[in-house]
């Protein structure tokens, strides 16, 4: 594998070097993964289709930058060698995080789910992976079912371009619990991280009183879902179970994460007897344990209150996210409201996701 | 009634009035309301008992005080005599809002819903208002059906001392939906607050992610379930449609205002063709019509990190409440977790709430 940043042009590049951890490679169909699925499965998904929990899907959920058509006339998204021009070389990518969002992780046959993760996987190797050494992706899981993640872990495992498994916002139960162990056990040994990315649906309505009636809603609610989870991961003694875990929260924002911890901080000062496997403050474990991608960033009316806020978090524990293509993505340049420290600009932009993927520095 | 505080004894008071927003005034036994009851109804009551979604009670959620025994030996907060002295006059509380939490307004037969919700207003006019001049009460409803929750609010209107209804913090609806405008039609014509108490359940999970396993999970979740109660009111355009509406978040926590309304703001102006009748920011609708009672506190490390919260939440919009006589109460002394200037704390522990219920003053 490459370890230096192949140049795209004979220019030297005019930014610094960044690393963005949520790039979606989208499919142009669902006829992309034909080439990667078994006889049997590809006749399953010709004759039935895909079936999931609905309630949490709408066109406008995945529209895309108007400007992000690549000239092959492929869905955007959807060309790499288009991804590679217009985010890589034009923002200096030195290492860019693939998040496929294509139903697989939520089908409602395991065994269909199980081969449509698979074919995700295979085709991420042979069309974004092996033309892009820039590229690192997550490994797509059917992670209602243990036994059948654990068994594609297994299988992606000994590749390093793979560097963090990824869950939906709203697996079916939250994420803590522990018909997931088996993968946090797996993902532990084998150094990758846990990725939740914010949306889907594990059938429920997103909110605790009911379903809501607009988009917005579920635009902003991933936020309320990624609190859940995180307080499930902690209480339920995740972080003590699985020590070497390190997880990852994206598109859920993170203006949140201060006032959470403060409040679970002094509940579990009251309730410690109900957990007693937790053997430190719920705060210590997000602080060690999780990092939070920036986009969508919470815009605070003064500009330094958002200095206030990277503090409370951690400048240690964001990091950059574009969210190509998708229409309300983060320019690299524009995305953060306030003008910086560079030490902190860089940790948040390239030393951050470099440290927390262990991945080989390109920067110099 | 009575404009000036009474006082119960002959010293001085040294501590400044105040107004507790947020006093559970408890049954002995639901026995204490069968005097309340219509025979059909105490039947039914004696016969089938009460019934409503289950799943998120805990013998915990509602333990007292230890200190909280009254000497006639009924429950802690079931004693008016006791409650009168222990908190009343021990904190110089010139009003406290009562706020019983007795499982009317979450049975699932509508029409004893209705008739204990009217029992429990009947014996807290009789047994709590009528004798204490300082308590005002929140009228309790069967919100999830707006014909019968009117006709109470109708019936009881004419008394001031009830200054708002209560609903739970998890309705069977996100609080904005259309079924329960009525409801929200006759608060405004009757200059009523409408309060969301935290706790209680419309029967689905507290998460968007399925049913936790602790109960420091739903100790914490009333602040997610608050939040999208508070996204569903804005973008349903409640506000709109009701301008003079009062919205009160009791035992939710605040600490997460601000980065929802960031957060919100900036998803408002991406999405906001989906939600043409809002003709401002919701920002500015929060701001205008919601309050946030105090207890729970969200402590940050640094103090002055508290003082900057309460500017970012609006110093005009935080009222104390004790959470009296539960055991995770706040005392009005160390309630807060930072000296406030002089000015701010006084509205925070008696203007906002004299103002936002229009009650006489009796601070002088």
């Amino acid at each position: 594998m490459a370890t230096t940043l192949p140049r795209a042009t004979t220019e030297a590049p005019v930014r610094p070097a960044i690393i963005d951890c949520d790039i979606h490679n989208e499919l142009d169909s669902e006829r992309d993964l034909y080439p990667y699925l078994p006889a049997r499965w590809l006749d399953h998904l010709k004759t039935y289709g895909t079936r999931g929990p609905s309630g949490a899907s709408y066109p406008r959920f995945l529209n895309r930058r108007n400007d992000a058509h690549p000239p092959s006339g492929r869905e955007p998204g959807s060309d790499p060698a288009f991804t590679a021009r217009q985010l890589l070389d034009e923002w200096n990518v030195a290492y860019g995080i693939l998040n496929p969002l294509t139903g697989a992780g939520s089908q409602l046959n395991p065994e269909f789910d199980a081969a449509l993760a698979t074919a995700v996987n295979d085709w991420q190797v042979a069309e974004w992976l092996d033309p892009e050494p820039r590229l690192r992706a997550s490994i797509i899981l059917p992670f209602e079912h243990a036994d059948l993640a654990v068994a594609e872990i297994e299988r992606r495992a000994g590749d390093r371009r793979f560097v963090q498994v990824q869950f939906s916002g709203r697996p079916r139960e939250p994420m803590g619990r522990r018909k997931y162990w088996p993968i946090y056990a797996a993902c532990e040994a084998h150094g990758l991280a846990v990725m939740s990315h914010a949306f889907g649906s594990g059938g429920g309505p997103i909110t605790g009183c009911g379903w809501p009636s607009y988009y917005i809603e579920d635009h902003v609610g991933p936020a309320q879902s990624m609190q859940a989870n995180l307080i499930s991961l902690v209480v339920e003694g995740v972080f003590e179970r699985f020590p070497g875990l390190r997880v990852v929260s994206a598109e859920n924002g993170f203006g949140w994460v201060p006032s959470l911890l403060w409040r679970l901080d002094s509940a579990y000062a009251l309730l410690r007897d109900e957990t007693p496997h937790l053997a430190r403050r719920p705060s210590e474990y997000v602080r060690e344990h999780v990092w939070f991608c920036t986009q969508p960033i919470e815009e605070p009316e003064r500009p330094r209150d958002f200095l206030r806020l990277v503090e409370q978090v951690g400048a240690d524990r964001l990091i950059f996210a574009s969210d190509y293509a998708h229409w309300d993505w983060d320019a690299p340049d524009t995305a953060l409201p306030a003008r910086l420290p560079d030490e902190v600009r860089r940790k948040i932009f390239y030393e951050n996701a470099r440290d927390l993927y262990r991945l080989p520095d390109r920067a110099g």
